[in-house]
């Protein structure tokens, strides 16, 4: 058994769902390593952050645990996704009175990602397709993703393992299924989300940890030409941790020291994580 | 029996649709009036333009009709909902090769607007929550809708029957469910949707049939000063057709010569549009 809607079993939901008539609602894609939930907590509070925001009632921490926990006695390793909707509704935008969020939890197999990305880096093309800006969305990871469909069908080799987007106005925000970073003069850059975007949990993992050692991290809205001239680029998500990156549109980046210092302490730090998930 | 999915009776989809995952998919909202399709061709039309935009194979017009029909065998008067996903796929933005599209086509009550409505003119609020602009959806009626929802939330009286949205550079763009025409010095003027909104089938009916009277229409980004400075405004849709608008965030309009000659043409192309849809 690979999914549970609203507790059961099931591999249906309803048509009327409001998820699929308008993408209301939101997910989560956490690692789970041996049976274990990477960065549960973290998860869950992006989660119950984004329910606030959007007006959907906040799913219960403990029952959804229990539920991940009872997807995870049939399978070790892969992905655990989290969708929550705002539940089943009538034709109209209007929220319906009372809402009754869908619950979907779902596992799936570990992506086949080559160890050699995270060793030897990544090749990323500038998408021409580019993020609308929105403030009210923005950091959200919600179910209106067309942006990033769209985006994902411009990579046309299989060189490019992932694509940049920029916002509307020209300015580099994240990659189509992660952030991005990089490292100029030994301190390092991250696109603020304020305006589009997926606040991704690595992401904020690793402004901590670069807090936390003394790197001095800058988040802000930059050029495009700021990041090509910089000395290391790497993007992150919570299934690929981090993979440095060798190449943006033939622009050739080393995999420096600063790149692998975080991944070291992001591995490390992950470890903590899943113990600490593991006891609840 | 409301709903086909697929060619069958269901009312369940499957979870691992890439509509409910991202939105990846389009709807057409189509009037029934005893038991006819109100503009079916144009409809169809624009759902085969948004299918070719986003890459989804484009359904059978036929196999449409036919399960179009199937249920208003048991249904008069009301709405006709098709949504087409690009169907089932794994966890992932890419797209699954081969698309298999999920089609789902459903019949609802017709909502119960009073007629005074037409007669009297609405009331709009400015929303506060803005469009982004993203030229490669703009115009689609796609599944990603949050900016919808969220605005539709904003309308906090039920003396308000529709919002005004804005892009994010404070240009009106349309209403929350409708797009939005005004009339100064006799001509019409309705904002271009190249950079975001959807564009309506009763939107572009209106500038047809007012390009045939003679009546100059004036497509372009214009200022919300220049709308609160009109003589007439009016909104339409499928459902709604035209709707005067008699106050706007307190500026109240007459409703004028030009929306009611409109209005009066639109029912009668309508009728036309009937007997076309019933010979099918």
């Amino acid at each position: 058994m690979n999914s549970l809607i609203n507790g059961r079993p099931s591999e249906q939901i309803r048509a009327d769902d409001r998820g699929l008539a308008y993408g209301d609602g939101l997910f989560e894609t956490i690692e789970v390593d041996q049976g274990r939930l990477v960065y549960w907590q973290r998860h869950l509070d992006r989660l119950t952050n984004g329910c606030s925001r959007l007006s959907i009632p906040i799913p219960d921490r403990s029952q959804l645990l229990a539920e991940a926990k009872q997807l995870l006695q049939a399978n070790n390793s892969g992905v655990l996704k989290i969708t929550i909707t705002r539940g089943t509704g009538g034709r109209g935008y209007s929220h319906p009175n009372p809402s009754l969020p869908t619950r979907l939890i779902t596992f799936h197999a570990q992506p086949d990602y080559p160890p050699a990305y995270q060793t030897q880096g990544v090749c990323l093309k500038v998408c021409s397709s580019r993020l609308g800006i929105n403030p009210q969305l923005a950091g959200l990871k919600h179910l209106n993703r067309l942006e990033q469909v769209i985006a994902r069908a411009e990579l046309d080799s299989p060189k490019q393992q992932e694509g940049l987007m920029l916002d509307y106005e020209g300015h580099p925000v994240e990659g189509i299924m992660s952030n991005l970073f990089w490292v100029s003069s030994g301190e390092i850059f991250t696109p603020d989300l304020g305006l589009c975007g997926v606040s991704g949990v690595i992401r904020e993992i690793v402004i901590e940890l670069a807090e936390k050692s003394g790197i001095p991290c800058r988040i802000g809205r930059f050029t495009i030409d700021h990041l090509l001239a910089s000395d290391e680029v790497f993007v992150t998500n919570s299934l690929i941790g981090i993979w440095p990156v060798h190449d943006l549109d033939d622009h050739l980046f080393s995999i420096g020291e600063v790149t692998l210092f975080l991944l070291k302490q992001l591995n490390k730090d992950k470890k903590k994580n899943l113990e600490i998930a593991n006891e609840k």
